[in-house]
């Protein structure tokens, strides 16, 4: 059974087929987020620190991490990604106790995050780009992290899932180069918004199933692609997340302060009876009965979370 | 590709893995439903017309009709049951114009509803218990329709998902005995509720693969036992509904009159590439919007029915 470890300094999450779903919070990310990103320019990350604790209130597994701005004042993402994701790391570990996923493009980034980063952050991401992967799994290799493999490579993304199977496969045979095993990939097989290609839930189920029982590997996507474009696209979420995580899928990069996407995750990690006794459902339950009394999701769950057993994510602020 | 056709008089409705999900509505059905028997038995059937009415707007492809009634004047359900079914179905076949699902443990009942029944109705059910195999299955061949095949036997209902494969294989062995194919049994494979046996859903996951890959079958389920005693339990529900789908199921005995499931039954059906360019789901989504401005769902879907291309349900009142 293929198991990913996931650390901070203080808590372990695990990637495997065995495991409930494990949610990445995507929020914390100034790309498509003009606002935050001209924040983060001004030295505010009062947003970062809300997204943090309201992504673990609602229950993220693990927070990604992108630092991906282009500055007004610096178009140069090399010299200005760095420093900004040592700094957001830095404040959002301080903050959270959960494990962190470094992401960014820009290798001088990924670097500065491994670096700030306690415990054993994953590395968001490498792809089958010849460059990718001589940049990026050394550094997976040098500091014994895992990370997610993105299914495409120097001929960009193709829309033949077997051809993207075998992006996946030649990754995986590349780290074993390096000596990283495949249990510390997690491979996203890149899911297509279904509004502009009918087979992309079929290809992803399918994927899944292959990466899982031929590679051995977890496996994550950004999950909301699916919906893109669509309306009402959260009942198209709610039900990808259950099939894609019936199909084998262990993971994703999700948006967890949205109740209906997450009570999707919960009750499918109690129909595959990865929720023993069916408490964190019953725990859940809770929250939405408040959701329904009309308290809003974000403040019902930091609120069950605080009466709860004090398994919380929140950890004193730093000095 | 299996196919189980079924057919009302002017109907055709396809239950099969290319297909998408066949919808059985549950809603007629007076067992416990205690002010619905007491309505029957002094021959109010504005219930039943209701019920009819609202959950072919709401989208079920086939309406269940069960008769399952012991009255107070009369406790003997074998004197009671077939005239009653031979009246509901009448009435109901007058009303709307979808397939029919003739659901009775009563042969009487099964063999009036048959005879009353236009097209070709799906017959609920069979067992692998040896008195009903000879009891249902000469009718089944007599009136060339298709049949649910529950998987429980003389020994009960085993918790075994092996022992419950073993008896749907007995069922279509012995139905082939009698000259029915197997595309004309639709099993059910037992759902348990997942709060009891924490590995109710991956059993009917499994189940499911199985019966569509080893014996070729189409599978049905009385879909909410899997949320029985649990709290918040349409959010079960609607996760396990994608799920099902995904593993191959291809109907459910359900209640379309709710619109959490429906959202993921026909979200799943989009994600199964069987919603061409997701025209369903887009007109589904207005109905969506009509709900969350404070319409009723029934009325929602049915003012969306009559505005739709003439396809929908309703047929004139005999007189």
């Amino acid at each position: 059974m293929t198991r990913t470890i996931v650390e901070s300094k203080t808590k372990t999450a695990i990637i495997g087929f065995d495991e409930p779903f494990c949610v990445i919070g995507e929020r914390i990310n100034p790309t498509g987020r003009k606002k935050l990103a001209a924040e983060l320019e001004a030295g505010d990350f009062s947003t970062v620190e809300k997204d943090a604790l309201e992504q673990v209130a609602c229950g993220a597994t693990m927070l990604d991490v992108n630092a991906g701005v282009v500055y007004n004042s610096n178009p140069n993402p090399n010299e200005t990604e760095p420093p900004l994701m040592t700094k957001m790391i830095e404040l959002v570990q301080g903050l959270v106790d959960v494990p962190l996923c470094i992401d960014s493009s820009v290798p001088g980034a990924l670097e500065a995050g491994l670096a700030a980063c306690e415990g054993r952050p994953l590395l968001n991401s490498v792809t089958g780009e010849e460059d990718r992967l001589e940049l990026v799994l050394p550094l997976v290799k040098k500091y014994n992290v895992p990370v997610v493999a993105i299914s495409n490579d120097d001929t960009g993304i193709s829309e033949d899932p077997d051809v993207r199977f075998a992006v996946a496969k030649k990754i995986v045979e590349r780290a074993a180069d390096f000596g990283i095993p495949a249990h510390d990939i997690v491979v996203d097989p890149l899911v297509m918004p279904v509004g502009a290609m009918a087979t992309a839930g079929q290809q992803v189920f399918t994927l899944v199933r292959r990466l899982r029982d031929e590679l051995g590997v977890n496996t994550t996507c950004g999950a909301s692609n699916i919906s893109f474009g669509l309306p009402h696209r959260h009942g198209i979420n709610a039900a990808f997340l259950p099939m894609a995580i019936g199909a084998g899928m262990t993971s994703a990069i999700m948006n967890p302060v949205r109740p209906v996407e997450m009570e999707a995750v919960r009750a499918a990690n109690f129909l595959m009876n990865h929720d023993a006794n069916g408490a964190t459902w019953i725990g859940f339950s809770r929250v939405l009965d408040a959701v329904e009394a009309g308290t809003p999701y974000p403040e019902a769950a930091k609120a069950a979370m605080e009466a709860g057993s004090g398994r919380g994510g929140r950890r004193r602020r730093r000095a």
